[in-house]
């Protein structure tokens, strides 16, 4: 890997970009954007060059995609004729499948990559290189590239292979239900009266209501790409729900209680 | 209000006694609790006396129960032939309708209370003057107590008069349905295998189980006594959760979505 091209150079790009550089990445970082991005982005150091992005493709060894999950998709459709022969084509992409399926009609040499890391903020202003540190990145590869995992570890991402379709009935339970539970709670609260729901709401709310503040574009694409994986996750969670609102006041519901109780405790202190 | 008997000296009565304190009030504050609990509020200036509970209780012209649901409801019976004639008993209980009833029943002079305040931490040693500062208040009266809702004022709460059965409602919702959701995530996720939880559970997944990590002893009085309501919200929010599941791929989930997005954004920078 001497030559990296990084299209869509926003929090995650920009982050990738900033994180090679701290972990002694001494080949090229180009990037590829809007003016306006690719400008910010030279003005903050993230990225050494933006030639126009055709040579940029042509000339790179790698080709990071940080793009949202539809435009990914656009990008990979022809691909292979703009890149340098056998390129690895990489991308970030928070679901799988689908961005898989599409990189192997393009016959590319492609591996799918999921960080489990993000912020509030986004942009290439936000940009981390720490952003990947102590964080789970999935890694769906398609052939052995060793290389780029090497990388993935020495900017201190935890490396997890896995296979497309198993990341993405994963991250429904972990990731994307979550999602649709605090936008449901959300919604709920919105027929309240403005000032009851802001007086009856303590830390805990807080919390269950973070994620319906999302921005609706990312979660568009996410919902195109693994609507069944999240279908099947809503209908096991109604049913685990259910089956607790029919044990309110029954004394089972304290084992129910203290195992769910572990995992959270679990899930803050994992033995990695 | 010269006298107050706090019953119950942890993290919200020995909050609520150095709040006075902070507040100005000059007056005595007694504790009545556990050997251990007392020996610790004493040493660490949280309370200035205890006596025996029978002198604490004979002497205070308030009585401020801060106990779990359950030993308040208990410590109601036959509370009026031990405390002082026309003494106001308060309490900081997180249900209001039955205990409500069971002071009516007991021809007190009383004002439920609950205070929207919390802190991972428990008991005294958590204490801190400033819990109250900024939150909500409730205050279910029987008859005014301005006195009382003015140093409720003083301490930094917002008081916020409500009906005991609206209260009871309107925190089904905002406080124990979260609690719910989490649990019910937390369980689900507990049939992931444990290092697929981990890896795959970002911050929003954090914030969805956090609450799921709550003692079952408080909660199993909070059911106790608020079963209805909560089992009518979670019969809502099911049909909520439904709903959107069945416009995963329907444009009209954006709209959804920006109402919850905006719903979560009041919550977090209200307009007091």
């Amino acid at each position: 890997m001497r030559n990296v091209a990084i299209a869509g150079v926003g929090l995650i790009g920009g982050s990738f970009a900033l994180a090679l550089r701290k972990a002694g990445f001494t080949g090229r970082i180009t990037g590829i954007g809007s003016p306006q991005t690719i400008q910010r982005a030279l003005e903050l150091g993230v990225i050494e060059a933006a030639p126009d992005p055709a040579q940029a493709l042509a000339e790179a060894d790698t080709v990071y995609l940080a793009y949202p999950i539809s435009r990914i998709l656009g990008m990979l459709e022809g691909l292979g004729a703009r890149i340098k022969p056998g390129a690895l084509v990489t991308d970030a992409g928070s679901t799988k499948s689908a961005i898989m399926a599409k990189a192997a009609s393009e016959r590319l040499r492609f591996l799918g990559g999921h960080p489990m890391a993000g912020k509030e903020l986004r942009g290439v202003g936000a940009a981390d290189a720490d952003l990947f540190r102590g964080r789970t990145y999935f890694l769906t590869p398609t052939q052995p590239e060793e290389e780029f995992v090497e990388w993935i570890r020495r900017i201190g991402g935890h490396p997890v292979l896995i296979n497309a379709e198993e990341h993405d009935r994963l991250v429904a339970v972990t990731s994307h239900l979550p999602q649709m539970l605090s936008t449901a709670l959300a919604s709920m609260a919105s027929e309240l009266p403005v000032d009851r729901a802001v007086q009856g709401s303590g830390p805990g709310m807080l919390d269950m209501t973070r994620l319906a503040g999302s921005a609706w574009e990312i979660w568009a694409d996410i919902l195109a790409t693994n609507a069944q994986p999240i279908d099947a996750a809503i209908t096991a969670y109604i049913e685990r729900l259910r089956d607790i609102q029919c044990r309110l006041k029954d004394t089972s519901l304290q084992a129910e209680f203290e195992k769910a109780g572990d995992v959270s405790r679990r899930l803050r202190h994992p033995a990695r």
